[in-house]
């Protein structure tokens, strides 16, 4: 009880569950999510291991109710969040006309609403203490349209547009929010199985390992409060952009 | 019959309404939506009373079946759409905790949505014809985030990513897509009603008048395709920005 | 005398002159210059052709004297400067380590320094009167910095910076400053002997014609003060951005 | 000889000073430079009582023939420099009338220029090695034309382009360039003695540490080359943006 707590909503075996791994690691309780607890397992074991704390939370990060439940609880059982780490994608790709309504909405519902839910949940958690750090993790896709991205720059724009506003909002209150954009592939068994021309740079650091945007996530979280971050890039050294 | 239309979705009192007279007095059949056809009437009437040609169609352009029906419908009735263009706003502001998950959404919804749908649909007339203009109605708040605009902010950054998305995918098929962006108040009944003070600019010509921003839209749309612009700002002479 | 005058500095075989022509057609007297006048003979015969007004002038525009006296000079001989146009460019490209220093500063003052020197003097003879119009061209390197172009975007950039300065300090006294981006290749008797290839493109009208940019240039100066545009882009339909 | 070296180009009492001391901490030899050698006697005498090490330059930054000789000096006789920063700023506000050509060249010489010259030559030394990192510090006005900063911005715009270009170049042959940008006032005696009431800001950490800013400088350097940064801003929690 008491113990500080980093939540990382869309915890995957990538950059989340980095994320979650580089805080516990510093002795945060990890309160790691995804819509099914099952896959977490492998998450909260390995961080048990380590000799972290972990807890893992079945929850739809795009259902407001089940979002609220989730903060309240683990606020009241495991202690106050410190950290928030949001990190759901939903990358595809569509040209404009073959681009469904519910294709459109359910990106922006996974990548959008859902950081929204978080990002106030945890708001109304830290205000009244006047600290914490929120981190939206942002892609290429945040800053520029491009052709067969209509609905992953859409949701990645207006996630940046909430981290943005309420970075103006709350870092007079204490609060620091911050947007990695995160540029170029990352080392992930995805990559690895439907790009292997992609993965095979990974032999020469060419694609971002998930631990080293973690480090860069603990950077940011550890800034004194007269030099916050709000946005920052990361990229391989031999990505073209 | 075969009349070339301009299609205006969200032709309130000012700049759609505004843009649909200008296209009119051009000879385009002028195609107006709002979700009650009965108050276009006074738009209608004015078209018509100026010679021009005018329909109204009561649409609400946030439900896919009605904006492909009445894309159909136009196109079958009326004549191609040669431009389109998109003007629903939905401007709120309120700070990140009492922003409700329902107005998040409902600003999304009518302010990018929409706009997708009626981007979409649009772009299935126009492409085998490899001409049309596809126009965006963007706000200061398509750049920047701001203290109590995470849900506006949000809306207009993803249908700027909507815009520059299609811009990039259309243009070489012959469809320009652009993206005005209005940083300033705007002459409405609105800001006469509850900005009086800020309407007073209006005598020196410090809030922009929807035909001058309509005129701005057809520049853009007789530009010959060797010189197209995707992104403009229009701003009063004595804006702070 | 008093004729409302366009001051265009740079007025090479493209841009440059047709801007003056295009200014020239709406009653304006062109003062054209160049560093040597005898290039301008051409341009001063076509407009007065077309039964326009044109003035030539030896001027190097990197030199303060020589501006001061440019533009003391015209505002005393010729008319008021209703409109001055910057069109230098000094478009290089070489690997940093080949950057000599000379061509570094060589570029800065050709493409920036000079524009600085153009909008001061003109900003002088145009704030008692409370009006005008300053444009500055500017290019893809104004907003992105990219391999062998440290000296070129480096001064586009820092045009860029005038022009928003300016532009923000002038506005709120009447005087319209612009920048607009052209984003493509221009169609000039340089690209058509250099890279014929690139040049084909105009028989689909992939590349810019000078007139069409010269158009966009005066419907930016006929805008009402309620409606100004700051930074536009001009792109080919077929351009990759 | 042959210890790694870091070379800081204008280490001031603020950033550039305590960029020198956490490299040094660090174990890098601080070889630090301003025009005049004297005013480097406390750094480098507090570089040492640390137990650093550290060589003072006298070098006028601006002088090509004076760049070329400190980096190859400090080659020869202290060793590789694994590490440059430049952090020579030029901060001056003036209207755009009032803005000297003397001024406007001065400040794009220092704040610009002579970042090339440093840019230029150290990536001469670095590029056979395939490594090492070059740092140009940023400001608001790297983004932002305003008022009064025609000079300030265009320069500062144009030292943006030149660390865009090379870290597009040089990040290939891995080389890290990065620009971070200070977003508000720092902690130095400038703003002690004539911003009183803004320095005040210091006891709730308002304003930026120098220290912080180095801690900063420090974590781009040690970054992993799968996720390096290019831009960062630091800000303080309080500052309005």
């Amino acid at each position: 009880m008491a113990q500080s707590v980093v939540l990382v909503v869309g915890a995957g075996d990538a950059t989340g569950g980095a994320v979650a791994r580089r805080f516990a690691r510093e002795g945060y309780a990890a309160c790691v999510t995804r819509r099914s607890a099952d896959k977490l397992h492998p998450l909260v074991e390995r961080i048990r291991a380590d000799g972290g704390q972990a807890h893992a939370f079945g929850s739809d990060a795009r259902k407001e109710a089940q979002m609220v439940a989730l903060v309240e609880g683990i606020e009241r059982e495991v202690g106050p969040i410190e950290v928030a780490v949001f990190n759901i994608g939903a990358n595809v790709r569509h040209g404009i006309t073959d681009t469904s309504a519910r294709v459109y909405f359910k990106v922006w519902e996974m990548a959008c609403f859902a950081g929204f839910l978080m990002g106030r949940e945890v708001a109304k958690a830290m205000r009244p203490r006047g600290r914490g750090t929120i981190l939206f993790t942002g892609a290429t896709a945040s800053l520029r349209g491009r052709e067969g991205f209509a609905a992953f720059a859409g949701a990645k724009h207006a996630l940046r547009a909430l981290a943005q506003s309420m970075a103006r909002e709350l870092g007079p209150q204490g609060i620091h929010v911050a947007h990695p954009v995160i540029d170029g592939a990352i080392d992930t068994e995805f990559i690895r199985s439907n790009f292997p021309e992609r993965h095979a740079l990974a032999a020469q650091q060419g694609i971002l390992d998930p631990d080293h945007i973690a480090e860069a996530y603990w950077q940011i979280h550890r800034q004194p409060r007269d030099a916050w971050t709000h946005e920052v890039d990361l990229r391989p050294w031999c990505e073209p952009w």
